[in-house]
């Protein structure tokens, strides 16, 4: 096992890394203020972990309920997280209940906010079953549910006590939410570390095939460099946005689609490429880099350009909304070099729809 | 105009005590981070104070949106508060927006718990337009909506920017509105202050006449009291609780009848009265001082006993749910005198049911 410390003064916590976690109920019940705890898990994950991580828990005189949420970012929702409050205050959970949130992205968030907000705020704990989940929603305390009209746009910061990423539960995950976790990893090596990004390249094949060592590398870094940058900024006013790099992009798709027709991993996948083109069109990227770039999400199986079914015109109007923007103007994450990353405020309208264009023609 | 100093470190703020205060809009603008901003207020209020804000704000160039949201605790819901979202993304309200709530404290809780979800937090502002508001929700950083099965079950701590409390506004207010409040405000004396107490005694008839110079010294002490208690414990852990004094019975009494039959202040001041009577049953209080506060209670015009429609073993069932509960167990807050409060742990099952099968028969 490996531990990554995330440096927040008060609320620090740690990132335990490794296999077969989930049998050691005590990385968890070690750091329970109180003896009681909810865990929130999904119809996926739930007949898989459930059992084991309640009855570990109760091996150590845990009181524990549990609740199961319907399984997809579509249910990333208010209604979804009404079940747990509905189930919290069913069972009379109280304020000392910590909430263990034992899933992917979707269930961290919803949990997470429903422990951000649950009678003003309980603790929290993440057991990410995803790759996602593992290097990026179990850093930076992001939580929350999507509107309508935008995604997490309803939410809090509100930090784990501990995270316990088991990469023994990616054994089980679907090859396209794999990749969906892969592209995050590409990210991190792409806004802040050409070695890693380097070594992303040597060994694609590796995390593709699920070899351990290869991901718990790749799990390991990637928190470790996206706690790096939360450390510096935990309440995202400036270089956290650094790691928005294909967000804004992203975003819209995932908005323009319908929450759930492409994971999230995918939609940054292609936005990264998007954003990464749109540096290379300003001169702030060699075009060796983008190209770089795009082969290796490529090669992870991931989308390089927008669904055919979302055109140019629609992306940008969708880019208008996103939470990111400042005072109402648009904030890109360009890279100027793969490991470097930068911010643009308002890139020239001209070259934004360059460059969606030239992605529609893809 | 009077200034007191919420003192909380970094989430340092203040309020501002006086008559004509809503026409000073650069008590505003001046601590606006930037000049967006959207005002929240309801049916009842916009009509009398909504223009006049708005129209200061822009006279102080602020961007200013506005949201009029249904009046009554009933509305305290997921879906009112829907309403404030859906107006601020229509808008295109970015985090740099400033959420300002016009109204009393339903409008505050509403306003601030959007400020404190919206985006993952946005800067907040209260202009506090009734009694209760002013004495209690200006304090504290409480937000939260209802839920079917309690009150205040979802929420967050999310402290203002500043608070202007215009004491001209209570003019407008209904005569059970202006109660209400005395209700907190006698609360304030009972739990900390005999001095304060004895004067209110003095002066409740020229309260209940709403003689300016007496309304601004019963703000002022109260929201000093609370700010003392408050500054010592802003997560609520410890003596914060003493601010619950008459909340356990108030709640259950509100959950009882259905949120908005009673005003929380009615059925806090009822739960005052029966808080004092468990204190005397059990030997901790003089029963002269007990009969000074219902004495106290009823000379405000407030209700001394729960109503007649909700009986003992309902009011004790509901009790049970008390988000104040601690790992399962009662909490109620008690007096020792006039004055001086103390925590109780699980008061003796026999003289809690004495307390309420006696109230049932007032």
């Amino acid at each position: 096992m490996q531990t990554v410390r995330i440096a927040l003064g008060e609320r620090a916590y740690d990132i335990h890394i490794g296999a077969d976690l989930l049998a050691r109920a005590e990385l968890i019940s070690g750091v329970l203020p109180h003896p009681r705890a909810a865990v929130v898990s999904n119809t996926t994950v739930a007949p898989l972990y459930l059992e084991q991580v309640c009855a570990g828990l109760r091996g150590a005189n845990v009181d524990v309920v549990s609740v199961v949420l319907p399984d997809g970012e579509a249910y990333k929702n208010w209604d979804t997280l009404q079940l747990v409050f509905d189930a919290l205050l069913a069972n009379r959970c109280d304020r000392q209940t910590t909430l263990i949130a034992l899933g992917g992205g979707v269930v961290g968030d919803i949990a997470g906010f429903a422990a951000a907000t649950y009678q003003r705020g309980v603790p929290f704990i993440q057991i990410p079953t995803t790759l996602l989940a593992q290097v990026d929603s179990s850093v930076g305390g992001k939580t929350g549910i999507n509107h309508p009209l935008g995604k997490n746009m309803i939410g809090a910061f509100h930090q784990p006590l501990v995270v316990v990423a088991d990469t023994g539960t990616l054994r089980s995950l679907l090859d396209r939410e794999l990749r969906a976790g892969i592209a995050e990893i590409i990210k991190h090596g792409a806004i802040r570390d050409a070695t890693f990004f380097a070594w992303l390249e040597a060994n694609m094949a590796a995390l593709l095939a699920r070899e351990p060592a290869a991901l718990a590398h790749a799990v390991r870094r990637s928190v470790e460099i996206k706690a790096e940058v939360v450390a510096l900024d935990e309440r995202e006013t400036g270089p956290r946005a650094l790691l928005n790099f294909g967000h804004t992009f992203g975003h819209a798709i995932e908005t323009g689609l319908g929450y759930g027709e492409w994971l999230h991993g995918e939609a940054v996948a292609a936005g990264m490429v998007m954003a990464a083109d749109l540096s290379c069109r300003i001169g702030r990227l060699d075009a060796a880099d983008r190209d770089r770039l795009r082969a290796l999400v490529s090669r992870a199986g991931l989308p390089v350009a927008p669904p055919p079914d979302l055109d140019p015109e629609r992306i940008r109007s969708l880019m208008g909304v996103d939470k990111k923007a400042k005072a109402g103007r648009m904030r890109l994450i360009l890279l100027a070099s793969l490991g470097t990353a930068t911010i643009a405020t308002e890139p020239p309208e001209d070259v934004l729809r360059a460059t969606l264009t030239a992605a529609a023609a893809r």
